[in-house]
């Protein structure tokens, strides 16, 4: 792609975000803006003029923006639900796509994406930006170079107290309240399971067999209503379907476990909770620590923790990724500690060079059945879910799918 | 019981570890000692002579101790395979018992122990010292004052590595060789389980109602006898069954869930790491952590783990465990931090006084039944198993089982 001209869609927080600190300093051509809120829509034209940009056009229908000529590549930052439908019209219009994450809540979703690529072969990427988080990529290269021996268990989580958000869905037109009081799953399990799937290589030569889910009661977030919004008419004394903390287990082919934890309605501290387990060594992000099996750590086993939790920056000279090598060197910009402008970064340079995506339609595919899996298991009480294969058999050739 | 007179029964590690540190310098008389083992039998007396103490009589057949005249209690430290048998025949011959943690393998073992408890009334302890540990009685405290809220969730795993214990297990005559070769489940539930069950009530007015356990790939072990003992003809190229991450799932009555983790042949440091989540609180064991509810915590969110860390040493005056308090303020004695010590000075004074065990039948058969249920589970996957109620559906009616 020689010139590449975006219409961005979905101009909420996440929006508006990704345009201010990304997409706009990055200096990259926003053509069109599109919300199904008209107000959302023209803030997100004037970002792009306050940034000395030609005005955008502004739609408040997605499927303008795909029809409009002056765009050839379409960012997604919708609400979850309206991700699929967005993307796979973008790729039957030969509009390139990058897709903000979320989870599935059927699988037929997952295919018709898959289905949609594969047909078009339309570049498509999926935008899990904490695949670009430094310490995500100083483990993958930690566990690529073979530091940490076999790797054979990997946990993280979506741990973020989120009951203020949700909670004001609806003076925020938030789409997580309608969800959290309609589905009980694991709703967003791509920024610990994205991270993980790249260690354990997942459709390339690996791939997630079966998963179990199991959701706790739903008290946190009533619990919350009942203190902080006595007096809303419309959420007092509604139930609210999602529990508190969703347990979702996963088998993979090569024998090695997956566990994932949504954790959103409760207080806490936030936390992926990212943890790599290998017989060699382990990464484990709450004490930001690498753990090696070298006699100096064996040697004091007990009193370990204390002596040597946060070690991990000693690590980042010699395993920081070549991706952020480079971007300290050159300086860190955008949101999320970086995470948000490497991406980016990745998928133009991709786009440009007609190159693999970095996160692809099977990464975005296999992780956002997650949600729907996870879905079936917790409502059948954890019950084991057999895991689609995205790739029609091509996971176990590796990178070449 | 006017006298407690001790037969003390399996003299390994563990067993030393307890007559030296907490039974002898408690002043209590113990009048017989016996292992399989000659050897370690006689090193059983020679720390009762010691310590100044009469000899006692030995033996290497335990139910030469359980027929002794001068034994009314014993205690129970031999191989897990054998706790239960020697505790249902001490029982029947009216003969009090503390018994070791540990798994267990059948259900059958489970119910044969509390049908000879409730047909005998012998006085029954299971010795889970993690019930007793500092924090664990900290946070049962907080919660138990409500000042967690409603707890929803909870964790906690026995993380230690042992591939060294194991590996030499023919050399130490150790047990947990020949079940690592031989058994894939959870084999140690007890230490993570026990002070969550305290927490959430199970056996009275909650109980644990289904379980699924999944196992990892099993090669930790595998990788360390390959680099430490690469001689050893008896491992040499031997497949070990044991997985080496145990993932394992309960839900409870209440709605509440609990996950546990058994991960003892990777390189890491030790953790049981407990975590209480409540709809007001946390206490998170691997950052020392206490996260409440309050305006403060939340307002630095993302930073809180880098200012907060640690904190959960703020709330020990108000909050420390009546039991602790006393103890602190007499001089904390005794192996693991303390906790033996006052697990064994409440058997004592239980035994005495004729009162209700602190940690009792029922928490040993339903704790030690998730190790057969686990084993159940990941031989089929992780498919969800329902969990017996030891209770004979007394459970729901409180403390006065």
């Amino acid at each position: 792609m020689d010139k590449i001209r975006i219409g961005f869609i979905g101009i909420g927080c996440r929006g508006q975000e990704l345009l201010k600190a990304v997409i706009l300093p990055q200096g990259m051509e926003v053509t069109a803006v599109c919300d199904t809120y008209a107000d959302r829509a023209e803030c997100g034209a004037e970002l792009v003029e306050k940034a000395g940009r030609q005005r955008p056009h502004v739609y408040t229908e997605y499927r303008d923006v795909i029809d409009d000529p002056a765009v050839n590549t379409v960012i997604i930052a919708t609400a979850w639900e309206s991700h699929v439908e967005i993307a796979v019209a973008s790729m039957r219009a030969g509009k390139a796509v990058a897709m903000e994450v979320g989870g599935s809540y059927t699988l037929d979703q997952c295919y018709e994406l898959v289905e949609t690529y594969e047909a078009t072969k339309t570049p498509f990427m999926f935008l899990e930006n904490c695949c670009f988080g430094r310490r995500e990529m100083m483990v993958l290269t930690m566990a690529e170079q073979g530091l940490l021996g076999e790797i054979v268990h990997c946990s993280g989580g979506y741990q973020h107290d989120l009951r203020k958000e949700i909670a004001y869905g609806r003076e925020n037109r938030h789409y997580r309240l309608r969800n959290y009081l309609s589905h009980n799953c694991d709703n967003y399990p791509t920024h610990d399971l994205g991270p993980i799937a790249k260690i354990l290589k997942i459709n390339h030569g690996n791939r997630m067999v079966t998963l179990s889910s199991t959701a706790s009661r739903a008290a946190g977030l009533e619990a919350y209503i009942r203190d902080v919004k006595p007096d809303d008419a419309f959420l007092r004394g509604r139930r609210v379907a999602q529990g508190d903390v969703v347990t979702t287990v996963i088998r993979c082919a090569d024998g090695s476990t997956i566990l994932l934890t949504l954790d959103t309605t409760l207080p806490r501290y936030y936390s992926r909770g990212f943890t790599v387990r290998g017989t060699k060594g382990m990464y484990e992000e709450a004490t930001d620590s690498v753990f090696l099996d070298c006699p100096e750590h064996r040697a004091h086993d007990f009193d370990w923790l204390s002596k040597c939790a946060r070690n991990a920056k000693e690590y980042e000279d010699q395993y920081d990724h070549p991706l952020w090598k480079q971007f300290l060197s050159d300086g860190v910009q955008g949101g999320h500690d970086g995470m948000d402008w490497l991406e980016f970064k990745e998928f133009f340079r991709a786009l440009r060079e007609n190159a693999p995506m970095p996160v692809d339609v099977y990464d975005a595919a296999s992780w956002m059945a997650v949600t729907a899996l996870s879905e079936m298991s917790v409502a059948r009480n954890g019950a084991v879910v057999d895991m689609p294969d995205f790739t029609g058999g091509k996971w176990h050739l590796g990178m070449g799918i």
